[in-house]
């Protein structure tokens, strides 16, 4: 394949600097949730960590570098999950860490970014707001500003993931990944077509939030005027061009689905599989649900990225048609 | 300290015939329940596996032996976890495999166990009435009986758990196990105090489900005429005399919970670390609960043994102070 900014080396060494408790996370057929989605699935599980997300193997591969060379400080843009794992990732290595980030985000993603004594800064729009607050505080302060799915390193460490996939995984056939920025679909994209070019790379995101899907399929930057999807932790309206040239090398497919699929998904996981997921870590159940057919028969692997939710809002998504 | 009928040598023997996807499960600080607990709370999470509980490390060191051997059946009495793991265990190399349950027993238990193709029989009994049809049934049938917290295997299985513990843990004070039949306390317990002795063994077990926890504290077996608790996993009557006298070289504490503690308990999981667990892997937080002054400031690990629940009961439990 043409080349991505990626290198698998590099993502292999990139592993030996990610804390262990983030690594080799679990991996698992869960057959519960197999009769109503009419295919194999198996779990990719991000979220039995310290954050409950998988950006951590991203922000401890930025951390890690940070620390070996004089920075002292670094901020971010986020919508809740990168700002906790940065926090995390800069905690334990002396850095002090800036979090900017909608002031509508996820209460619950806000409430762990302070509490992991990161200065968390909130700007009145949505996210791509807090990334041109967090771009202007870097150039003011003279730090290091870590640029999702833009910066190598998110990538790298969202890779890691496709390393434990293709190492650990039995054959399967597909891999739906929930798409926003583009690190995590680049990442493990990149790993799965160098290592396991047989598999196919499908890229899932929400209706209300599909630039980068549009990005996508036509092949240059599509950028929107808003957001409307539960899925906080993937609704950017524009798309980074370096990531869409790499989605563009990896992904098979890019697909849209919408808010009704996502909240079955959740409620899937949580009465099948005994999983809190967050609504991006439903995308990949989502997508099987709006299109049996083309999965049908087939392994599917779904990466649980995140189960950061605001307690009375995922009880208002997923109890409903439960109780 | 005493021998057990537990060696360390065989149980990290046992690993090797466990399936890796039950192994090295998450290990990790769960700093968002620590506020509450006034403590260090690790959380060793045994759910992210095709069986949602602990109970296959034991039933893949059984599966695999008699896989090895002319044997083609085996038949246990559950409560549900035991019966699902010796499904899965039993399905990949097989064995016929029959449960024997209470008919009052989870209803997604009994659900997975008729799912992983065992045949299932229900007992108009409790948990004990179970065990004593599983004994004639294996008796009459001439095949292999495999008895929780009896059968070395299923201790040495839990044990595998101890060896992770002390190999990965930081340095920790006290690891907090549910007591049922004893298998886990007493598995986990021999692995801490051979490699770890440093370590707190304590055991909780629910104020309606005492018999063992009396046992241990009278050092004879106690029975009881009834249980009466959501924790379904660890709700026996009538200790195995042999498991006793295991806990009682291992065990530093057994301590009994009450029933609010444990729903608390479940929906501080839910609430803080997004993690659904069944009443019995509450168990540990519980013990925190009724007796903070206890923990402050200690590091305590807790094993999160098992996540199937009914969803309906799960709601009704951790559903009303969340909304």
């Amino acid at each position: 394949m043409r080349k991505t900014r990626l290198d698998t080396a590099r993502i292999r060494a990139a592993r030996r600097v990610i804390d262990p408790v983030f690594l080799d996370s679990p991996l698992y057929r869960c057959e519960a949730l197999e009769p109503a989605l009419g295919c194999a699935v198996s779990i990719k599980l991000e979220t039995a960590n310290p954050v409950r997300s998988f950006k951590a193997r991203g922000t401890e591969v930025v951390a890690s570098l940070l620390a070996d060379s004089d920075a002292r400080a670094v901020v971010c843009a986020s919508a809740g999950n990168l700002g906790q794992a940065l926090a995390w990732s800069g905690r334990g290595r002396g850095l002090d860490v800036t979090v900017v980030a909608s002031r509508f985000a996820t209460a619950a993603k806000l409430d762990r970014i302070r509490a992991l004594e990161a200065r968390l800064e909130l700007v009145d729009g949505d996210h791509e707001l807090a990334r041109e607050r967090a771009a202007a505080l870097a150039r003011y302060e003279g730090i290091r500003l870590l640029e999702d799915s833009l910066d190598i390193e998110t990538c790298e460490g969202a890779a890691t993931i496709g390393l434990e996939l293709v190492d650990t995984a039995p054959s399967f056939d597909t891999v739906l990944i929930a798409l926003g920025g583009g690190a995590l679909a680049t990442g493990v994209g990149h790993v799965v077509k160098a290592l396991a070019p047989g598999v196919e790379v499908i890229c899932v995101q929400p209706l209300g939030a599909p630039a980068m899907t549009h990005s996508w399929r036509q092949r240059r930057v599509v950028t929107t005027d808003s957001t409307e999807t539960i899925a906080d932790g993937v609704a950017g309206r524009c798309p980074v061009p370096a990531a869409l040239t790499d989605l563009l090398l990896v992904a098979d497919d890019a697909v849209l689905v919408q808010e009704a699929s996502i909240i079955t998904g959740m409620r899937m996981f949580l009465d099948h599989a005994g999983l809190v997921v967050e609504p991006s870590a439903a995308l990949g159940v989502a997508a099987i649900l709006e299109d049996r057919d083309r999965f049908a028969g087939r392994h599917i692997v779904t990466i649980v990225c995140g189960s950061n939710v605001d307690v009375d809002a995922y009880h208002h998504w997923v109890g409903a048609a439960s109780l």
